[in-house]
Parts: C-alpha cells; structure tokens; sequence
C-alpha cells in the first residue's frame, strides 16, 4: 500500500513551497510593487544544518512567481546562501525592479529573526523571467550515453543521513559517493538519474532545486570529507512550461563537475536532460569548502 | 611614439571606474551600511547602443570593492543587465546586506533617470567577498594548447565598429568572429588571447570586464548576425589578488561556448587563464537574442 498515492495529500515540496502572503504595511509605502510572504522550512526538506539549499532555492523562486505582477517564465535565476537557515519561520519579499517589454528583472531576499528579534538577511536572489518567443533552437550539450533509469539501482536510503536525500530518488551511473574516503583523487565528474520522491510533475521550481542536488565535488574529487556550503548558485533554463510539462513525472539525467578548487572555494558546473534527451537547464555553484 | 605611455595619464579603463561618493541623505536612514555613488559611461567603451557590459560590471564591482566596509576578495559576482544604459552619469548603490566572519554578501544596483526624471534601475548585482585561506587547491579545466600570444595575429582594428573592441588587443585561436555572415552552422567555440589596450596590471574589475569580451556565441555558431543583449553574467573568481598581481600585463587565454539555444535565449560558459596556465576566473551568461 505504501505505493498508493493519496492525490487529496500535498505532495512534501508543495507543501514545502507554501507561502503565506503579509498585507503590505505602511513602510512598504513607495515600493508598491515588493511583495512579503512568510514561509517555512520543511522537516522533509532537511539538511544537516538547516534546510537543503536547493528546497530554499525553490522556495525563493516561488516568490518571485507567485507575484501578481510577474511576466513570462523563468530564464535565469541566481540564489545566494548568505547565511545557514534557521528551522522554523522565514520572511519572503520578491520585488520586480524593472519590467521592459518582455523581460522582467527580480530582487529577492529572504530573512529570519536574528540577535535581538532584528530581522536579518539569510538570502537573496535576483530571477529574469521572460515572455519568450519562438525562435531558432538546438541544444549542443548533449546528453551522454547512460544506462535507462530502470537498469540503474537507486542509492540506497540506508545510508541517508539527512531528510531530503530521501525526497529524490537518485541512481548513480558515474561518480557515485566515495565509498571508501581513503583521500585517493578522482575527477570530479558524477552522473546520475534523479526525480522527486514521490513523484511529481516537473515545474520551475522544482527543477530548480534539482539543480541542486549533486554532493559537494570536493568530496568526489578528494574522496574526503571537509565542511562545505554552497554560496551562490545560478540556474539557466532552457525549457518553457511546456517542455517540463510534457517531462512529467519522469527522470532527469544530471551531470556535475568542477573546473577549480582554490583556496576554500570551488565551482560546480552540470546540465539537466529529460529521458527524451531534452536539455531542460544549466547551471552552476561556487561552494566554500574548509580545507 | 604612440607606444611610449604616458605614466601621469590614467588608463582609460581606471578613468571609467571613477566613482564619485555621494552624501549619505536623511532617506537612507536605517540602511546606514548603504553607500552610494556617482558614475559615468565612458566613450572608450561604448558599444552599439550603450556602453559595453562588461564595462557596467566593472563599476558595480568597483562599487563593492570601494566601499569601506568590504572584506576580503571577490568570489562570485553576478551581473543582471535590467535596460540598457544611457550615455552619461548613473548613481550606484552598493549595500553589504550580510556580513560572517570570513563571507561578506552585497547587492548592487545602477539607476539612471528615467521619464519624468524618476530615477529607474538599469541594473543589478549580487557579489560575494570573502577572506580566503590557503587550502588544498587544483585546476581541472586545463588551458589548451594554443600558439604563443606573439603568434597570433592581433584582430584588426579596421573592423571595429564599436569603441569598446580598441580597448582590447584580441588575438583569436579559434572561432574567430565570421568573415562570411551565410548561415553555415558550425560550432559555437571561440579561443583567443586578450589583454587590455594600452595594457594594464590585471584586477578583479577588469578581469570582470574580460569575461564579457567574447562576442555573441549565436552569430559564431550560425554565421548570421541578430540583435543580442546579455542578460545576466556570473563570474567565479578563482584566484586572489596576488595571482592577480602575478599575471600582471600579460595576455589572458580565453575559451567560450554555448550549450544551449532555446526560443530567444542561449548560454556561454568560459574560462579565463592567464600565459602560465593558472586557471583565474570561470564565467556564464544567458542572452537574448532576437530570431
């Protein structure tokens, strides 16, 4: 029966992404256009420290979407972790700072109560979205050569330290976890079929936050483990609604790598394909790592 | 003569980064970390319409970096092209909205007048600052294997019909721009050496700059020119200032291609090396274009 889904049921991100609108209040005289949510962190969501990055990601480009004024869809979006969340309440404002004709150009902050009850700055983001129009297309990333979804064994929960690793299932074809952190270098490069736990229809958001879902490179790189946190990451969509729509429910094939560690810092660069082989998105991080 | 620099001038580059500090007005209280700026379009970087981007990127760093509460050394920098500049003065603000002890996070943004003389934001950016410390380090992302600087015969200028591209000495590998616009498909990458012109000691603006020199991967990849205009550009530092130093005059290998082209927009993902194969930034942009 575990299988059976119950559709009267908020699936965990939906209700991860709930957002719960803040009539605007004097102070917001003059900025009409700036928009307040409160939000939550979601226990299904959890990390180590705080919730999973790509889950508040996903949270912040909700606002910016759920906004009455927005335009077009999304086209580029760049979170930044300026802070570790703290588990419970989260302030929202998404704020449009320049609407063109067809491109729209978003703020985003998130804050949380800090010392002293004084709201603070947690994260923040800046989002294009985009009223796009058919042109010429081609996707010269392709995807390579992988096994299908179904002969490849997802990783084991077992093994799962934190929630959300169990809110996706993910099977490894390339560069899976070090099983051994013996400190033998590898490249950097991991390849693996993911989707939500349970399923769900792919949207902006949750695409998003699949954008995020890669372990830091610096542990495949070094097979060691050292602290890290992601500071900034930024999502390149290449697909409309429509493209994820017909996505549905089914896997994506993400391929991560980094190009450079230095100094406490590293990148991490991957693409996002749908099984039909459609690039869906780009994107890119720069991670702190402590040593 | 014309060789021979004139050490009491300043670079036209430094005249472009000129940034004058406006007052603090009873309006910005309660963001008293806010600092604000005036600045001008230089005509030694203008481009079609506007200046070149990454001019604008530049002075927003600058803006970071000038300010007195900025620690440590850029990191990541994302850029959001929101309108495009008008000739003349813009007003900067640059506002540290979180600071840990060794991470700093900003935002950035460039207003100019607009109708009616309301002032209307052109532009927005996030950066990260952070104080780096020495750690295990690596270079995945190699630097190919191109003829020496000296080898490659410099763009010519005869073509340029942009000021901006006489602030660079490009000197292409590969990929160079089309010299038939017919519409044959080929790749979408370019490799070329780059320095400033006249030259000039490398820092984390004009090596910001730098990273939006390639020219539009679609007109590579078609081979037919259609308006263009970056709409966001990130760029991951990774080296410090001393590197930075280290490089000094000297040419900067650059690599760009695109991975995507889908219904306006594509992606370009670059690296920068400087001559000793020291790997010194890794960029990514989304662009519209028009057909």
């Amino acid at each position: 029966m575990s299988k059976v889904r119950n559709v009267t049921t908020l699936h965990p991100f939906d209700e991860a992404l709930a957002l719960t609108p803040v009539p605007a209040s004097a102070q917001e005289h003059g900025r009409e256009s700036a928009r307040h949510w409160t939000g939550r962190t979601h226990p299904a969501y959890a990390n180590m420290v705080g919730p999973f990055g790509g889950i508040t990601a996903a949270q912040a480009l909700r606002a910016v979407l759920a906004h009455p004024q927005c335009i077009g869809e999304p086209v580029s979006f760049t979170a930044n972790f300026a802070a570790a969340l703290q588990d419970g309440e989260f302030r929202a404002e998404a704020r449009p700072v320049r609407t063109n004709r067809s491109t729209q150009h978003w703020l985003v902050t998130l804050s949380q109560s800090g010392p002293g009850g004084v709201d603070s700055v947690v994260f923040t983001a800046t989002a294009v979205t985009a009223l796009r129009r058919p042109t010429w297309s081609a996707a010269d990333a392709t995807m390579p050569a992988v096994p299908a979804p179904d002969a490849v064994p997802r990783t084991p929960l077992a093994g799962a330290r934190v929630a959300w690793l169990r809110r996706y299932d993910m099977r490894p074809c390339a560069g899976a976890m070090p099983t051994e952190w013996n400190g033998v270098e590898a490249d950097s490069l991991s390849q693996l079929w993911m989707r939500d736990d349970p399923p769900r229809p792919l949207d902006f958001c949750s695409l998003t936050a699949m954008a995020d879902v890669f372990y830091p490179r610096v542990w495949r790189r070094r097979a060691l483990m050292t602290p890290v946190g992601t500071v900034s990451m930024t999502v390149y969509f290449h697909a409309g609604a429509d493209e994820l729509a017909a996505t549905g429910e089914g896997f994506l094939l993400g391929q991560a790598r980094a190009q450079s560690f230095f100094n406490g810092f590293f990148d991490q660069s991957a693409e996002l394909w749908n099984e039909a082989g459609d690039l869906l998105a780009t994107t890119h991080q720069i991670v702190y790592f402590k040593e």
